[in-house]
């Protein structure tokens, strides 16, 4: 039985000495396990979002098998969505699907603020009944996406090649497009801080999409609402700052906020951690491809990650993105357990 | 009337002092141009590729039309393929498809070695056309995809998104990884030389998937074979080693080789270039989205990336990936316009 402030991953997300270093998956309660895919296999996945007993047993599923030291609570970063007033629905096979794509000033001005008491209450059943369960064994992570990546999604109604959408908007109308993310920060915030409420004991912004854009775009079009976001969560929990494809934003992410940064699999950590600084913590970075290799190739990359840290206070062990839905369940566990015995201190 | 030494491209290749930045795109001869899309509409795109009449034509089109500082022959990076016993076909609007894809020794050790003057010879004969037509207007340049992407096109069959058979192959079987890049850098040697004496005056090596990788596994997997071909190109010519989403990979594509290395637009140009070191050139790197935005936007964003280079010697501007097809004509021009003005000196 831990007590909360001996939690391995939230000593490393605050920078303190660990033991080994902590590891958890980004995606680890998800269609990569065949109990995941039991219960999935006769309901929809927003099905599974919204019945807090379904999404609490499919966040501690990855827990009961593997050393994970942290759990993510079971949802979707597109949640908050239907609350806001867009018609989002899941095809067969199809991903993510969005009825009225958010195009015009009018559809920005349509847009509703999101309630979480009314709009997303399964959420903080679930998260209650995951804590009750983890307690003295792991904390439980929240999650949101972040505002670039989400106000992307709205507006191009689903996955994007080139986002020539959301660039024509930030391009020609930068004033729609910033009272646009002042819209969809706002939503992340009550999100975030609902999630926070209701027992969740660290966040992570999750800006999948970001890395399609320079650092000068970011600066100019996403760092205030990023940063607005980071600073209105209660700051008593660790906050982790991840994008995709993101290495020459690092800098202005660590600037935006978030005690630790997640990095993909395109940067040496070490040359990332030395360009963010040491002040504050990083996660990362295997790539999720690698759990498809051999074992002794999967032992050699993780000790790879682990030279490249040092073995310095505030390491993250993660993979650079998702665990992909047809990793073999036992390269995980190969991962999870490398990780531990490699890094021991 | 220039004489070949006078050109702005090639002077710029060489990092001579030149009158302004020279430009061109990056798929400048394409779909976003009606008198393309015109001797397109009854044609297959590979007819296009191997009429050396259209090829030629379809290469002039964007000379007629703007004021670029360089050609490049009409042609697709997959060319060389069926040469090499790849079963290779166009679906209507679906891109590549690779109907027998790599996947096994045998595969490997099937494939052919390209024959240029047997298997692509209507592309000496687009060459010296074009050649004959730019004589003291412009250069031309020649190209070929790295030997990462198109070993990764033949494993995966067509576009990825996690390149988990590629990866498979490179973390599983190195050995079958290594002897096929040798048989596919031979091949882009032979097609590349081929250009090169059919009269192309540079040549730019196109690696457009190699951001799925990390530098160690792009210094593992991949750096000793593009290594080898940009060795082995007549040297008396500048060599392009261009890159799409490479910014941790920079430092290594140049030791690779290249006397002028292509950014994608999520770099700051002035910052990739100290990364890169000042004894080499740079292109790049406009965003092919900021193509849609309003001219002033487009110019704004020339001026920013001009004065990240700083009128340093070896700067040749482009799109940081290919024009869109969707692309309005008249703003292309206003962006090389505004690239000559901007950059008088």
């Amino acid at each position: 039985m831990l007590m909360t402030e001996d939690y391995r991953f939230l000593k490393a997300c605050r920078r303190e000495e660990v033991d080994c270093t902590p590891v958890w998956m980004m995606r680890q309660a998800g269609r990569y396990l065949e109990e995941y895919r039991a219960l999935r296999a006769d309901r929809t996945f927003l099905e599974m979002c919204r019945t807090p007993e379904l999404a609490a047993e499919v966040t501690l599923q990855p827990m009961r098998r593997f050393d994970l030291d942290a759990a993510i609570i079971f949802a979707d970063i597109l949640l908050p969505l239907p609350g806001m007033g867009v018609d989002l629905s899941f095809a067969k096979g199809e991903g993510p699907v969005i009825g009225n794509p958010v195009r015009s000033v009018e559809d920005v001005d349509s847009l509703l603020p999101l309630q979480p008491e009314e709009h997303v209450p399964f959420l903080k059943e679930a998260i209650q009944r995951v804590r009750k369960e983890l307690e003295g064994r792991a904390p439980l992570i929240g999650f949101s996406g972040a505002p670039f990546t989400l106000a992307s999604y709205m507006i191009e109604g689903g996955g994007s090649k080139n986002y020539v959408n959301a660039k024509g908007l930030m391009y020609g109308r930068p004033d729609v497009w910033h009272r646009f993310m002042d819209k969809v920060s706002d939503a992340i915030i009550s999100y975030l801080n609902f999630q926070v409420e209701a027992g969740v004991q660290a966040v992570q912004l999750f800006d999948s999409w970001v890395g399609t854009l320079g650092p000068a775009d970011y600066q100019e079009y996403v760092y205030p609402h990023s940063q607005r976001i980071l600073q209105s969560i209660d700051k008593k929990i660790p906050t982790i700052h991840f994008g995709t494809g993101n290495a020459t934003l690092l800098p202005l992410m660590k600037k935006a906020g978030g005690d630790v940064i997640g990095v993909d699999w395109r940067s040496d950590l070490g040359d990332a951690w030395s360009l963010l600084g040491h002040d504050v913590g990083i996660q990362g970075n295997l790539d999720p491809v690698t759990l498809f290799a051999p074992v002794e190739v999967i032992e050699s990359r993780v000790q790879r990650i682990l030279s490249s840290a040092g073995n310095r206070a505030g390491h993250i062990f993660n993979l650079g993105h998702g665990i992909l839905p047809q990793t073999p369940v036992e390269h995980a566990g190969a991962m999870i357990e490398a990780v531990h015995r490699l890094s021991a201190r």
